[in-house]
């Protein structure tokens, strides 16, 4: 594949998302005209956004439901499962863990990381309907653990003091992928893709709403 | 001001982000160029975006640093407190609350709310710097506490099964902004704005770079 713009990239899942929903209601051909405006973006937007997966769909008729979400699928990976760990198991590692989403997307928990004594050894019980049983490990041996375990991607949710330092170790066992929800910039060898969520964007966008 | 788009309006927290880092490093002046390596998109909409709050910047020099992060600011309305109140009060409600980067921003918790006897009338302690001393309360009377309480964004963390409910209760109060972390499309009257966050969709963009 070219290189795929980040923004295109961006709004695959988001594709996925109301291909799946359009599916759901019967809809086996949709045209650029109606992705668009389920994704809230214009018909060109999405036949350049498509085209960078391949020749898809039929002039003057559309995309084909079924296989357009095959195709993004693909491109996005999710046609294998990947094995996640969540570093950090305060109240938002333990809130992630439960979070019925990641299942559901074919994202597996694999692993859990605490440096916390009290945390460790703790067996952590099914909720959301995601199936557990993982016990919370020391950060000690972090590296080696990640590799044994062969995770893909890293959930980062440490206290903001020591995020950078852990993302270096999570770096240093070969993790590519780290998603961050620690409020700072996360420096790293441009290899690694770390991805951060800032919630506190969202609702300053919704600020904006407020006038 | 004129209508912005919402791509525009997307990016602005971003700007506001990147210039703070930046007077943090000393600098007072900015060009187009230097923000959109910043920000991650080019110096042409990043002319654009900001020309849709007024007459900013000086040709060939650039934008004032000061200037240009109070204008966001006021554009966004952050110059003054936005009180919000999460409901929904399991691990992500309690996460959420806990995320020091709220209170950082502006953002005063002003309420909490659950419906489980067994979480209402908790004191919510101060952890991660945010001052609370809440009281969690049920959601009996939600629609008048939110009034009593002049909350401006709801932060929506309840199970996805009662969510809809939830979000219409809470645009029958009045308010007009919600940050929803349930995994499905809520389905409110278009003057309510509603940001859906989910979180597995970054997951898919960070699968989409391991190939």
């Amino acid at each position: 594949m070219e290189h795929v713009p980040d923004q295109t990239i961006n709004r695959l899942p988001i594709y996925l998302r109301c291909l799946t929903r359009a599916r759901g209601q019967g809809l086996r051909v949709v045209n650029s005209l109606q992705l668009s405006v389920m994704v809230g973006t214009n018909a060109a937007q999405v036949r350049k956004d498509l085209s960078h997966l391949g020749e898809l769909g039929t002039r003057g008729i559309g995309y084909d439901v079924e296989s357009l979400m095959a195709q993004i699928s693909g491109a996005l990976g999710l046609t294998e499962k990947r094995r996640v760990a969540i570093v950090g198991f305060g109240r938002l590692g333990a809130a992630l863990l439960g979070y019925g989403g990641f299942a559901d997307r074919g994202f597996e928990m694999v692993g859990v990381f605490d440096s916390d004594p009290a945390r460790i050894g703790a067996v952590v019980d099914r909720r959301g309907g995601v199936p557990t049983g993982l016990i919370v490990r020391p950060v000690d041996h972090l590296e080696d653990d990640l590799r044994e375990l062969a995770v893909d991607i890293v959930v980062l949710a440490t206290p903001q003091q020591v995020a950078q330092a852990v993302a270096e170790r999570v770096a240093e066992a070969g993790i590519r992928a780290i998603l961050s929800f620690a409020p700072l910039r996360i420096r790293l060898p441009e290899e690694v893709f770390v991805r951060e969520i800032d919630m506190s964007i969202d609702l300053e966008v919704l600020s904006f709403h407020l006038g």
